[in-house]
């Protein structure tokens, strides 16, 4: 791309750094930024680095945070026996809003990949090992994505707790609800086959 | 969504100000900055804000430029006698990357649209039709959008010149080179029968 102004190239070639933005969508950004009162700008710069520099991550679920331990771990109503083993903090925000889940949460803050170059020192997995080892904790879920990278994290991790005595669960992988048999995936369709439920309990839940 | 900090919840929101950004798509890029250097939300929210201070339009055709003319206006190898007039600066970019235009453009900043509130004060068009009355400009050539605003636009613009002794033209509409008859809309193959060109002109370009 051939641009009139280099302060116009630049901005362009800061934004399309941000992933599944290319020059063309950064292009139209900045120049819609332009067209906006330049308040506007203001507080978007502001935000993100007010964000980058301030923020904190929970110290007990490395969950994202403004205090040092997160609203949900300071909860007294929330189980602290029953923690949910997720990847990143979208995932604490997706089981949430089910509001099926009264237990605490441990970001691990990515999934094993060697491709990436992500090992297990590169995740929180030490820190979940510490807490087990601490008693506290009776069941772990896993809930990670039905990846070859979520199944080796969670295999990881199953390994290590193995000398611990505690439950562990991976939340159930099947027909998605509303979704129509003949469209799924043979594995899901499978899976679903064999971890089939009691059909007293399906209608319970 | 319920987010675990108020601080990531702005970001997330002001991000999702932008044109075809939403909450999600927000939150996947605010969550990228966290995890990169500090240093690149620093780089980003300064290329943002001295895009939005710092930068200038051409006083002559209203292009973005680092400088009070533009490198269009100011080169002398353009033919200053020839002006496109275009709504925004991705369509100077768009016709200089065809390398096809020797001119100069001008750079209506939109075009005439009731429905958004613009009218043709918001636009650059005096100071076009104030450059055509200088006499420099000998041809206008209209380059906008193939739509209803487009066209009202032109039409606009056509209207208040024809007192002036100019030669004005708008590109080609026509198929798309690379593309296939039968999956032409008839508007557009209607338009490019009833302007044909002569074979021996086709085949030069």
């Amino acid at each position: 791309m051939d641009f009139s102004s280099k302060i116009l190239e630049n901005a362009v070639n800061e934004v399309s750094r941000l992933p599944g933005i290319g020059k063309r969508t950064a292009l139209r950004l900045v120049l819609h930024l332009l067209k906006q009162p330049a308040e506007n700008t203001k507080y978007l710069s502001e935000a993100l680095l007010h964000l980058r520099n301030d923020v904190k991550t929970c110290e007990k679920c490395h969950n994202i945070s403004d205090t040092v331990l997160c609203d949900i771990c300071q909860n007294p109503k929330r189980n602290p026996e029953i923690v949910c083993v997720v990847e990143d903090i979208r995932d604490v925000m997706a089981i949430e809003s089910t509001a099926q889940f009264k237990g605490l949460y441990h970001v691990l803050g990515g999934k094993i990949s060697p491709i990436e170059g992500i090992g297990p020192q590169n995740l929180q997995i030490d820190s979940l090992i510490n807490k087990v080892k601490q008693g506290e904790i009776k069941e772990l879920i896993f809930a990670l994505s039905s990846t070859m990278e979520g199944d080796t994290t969670n295999f990881y991790i199953y390994k290590q707790l193995q000398k611990f005595d505690i439950t562990t669960s991976t939340i159930a992988r099947g027909i998605a609800v509303g979704d129509e048999l003949e469209y799924a995936d043979e594995v899901t369709l499978g899976r679903s086959i064999i971890n089939r439920i009691p059909f007293e309990q399906s209608i319970k839940s």
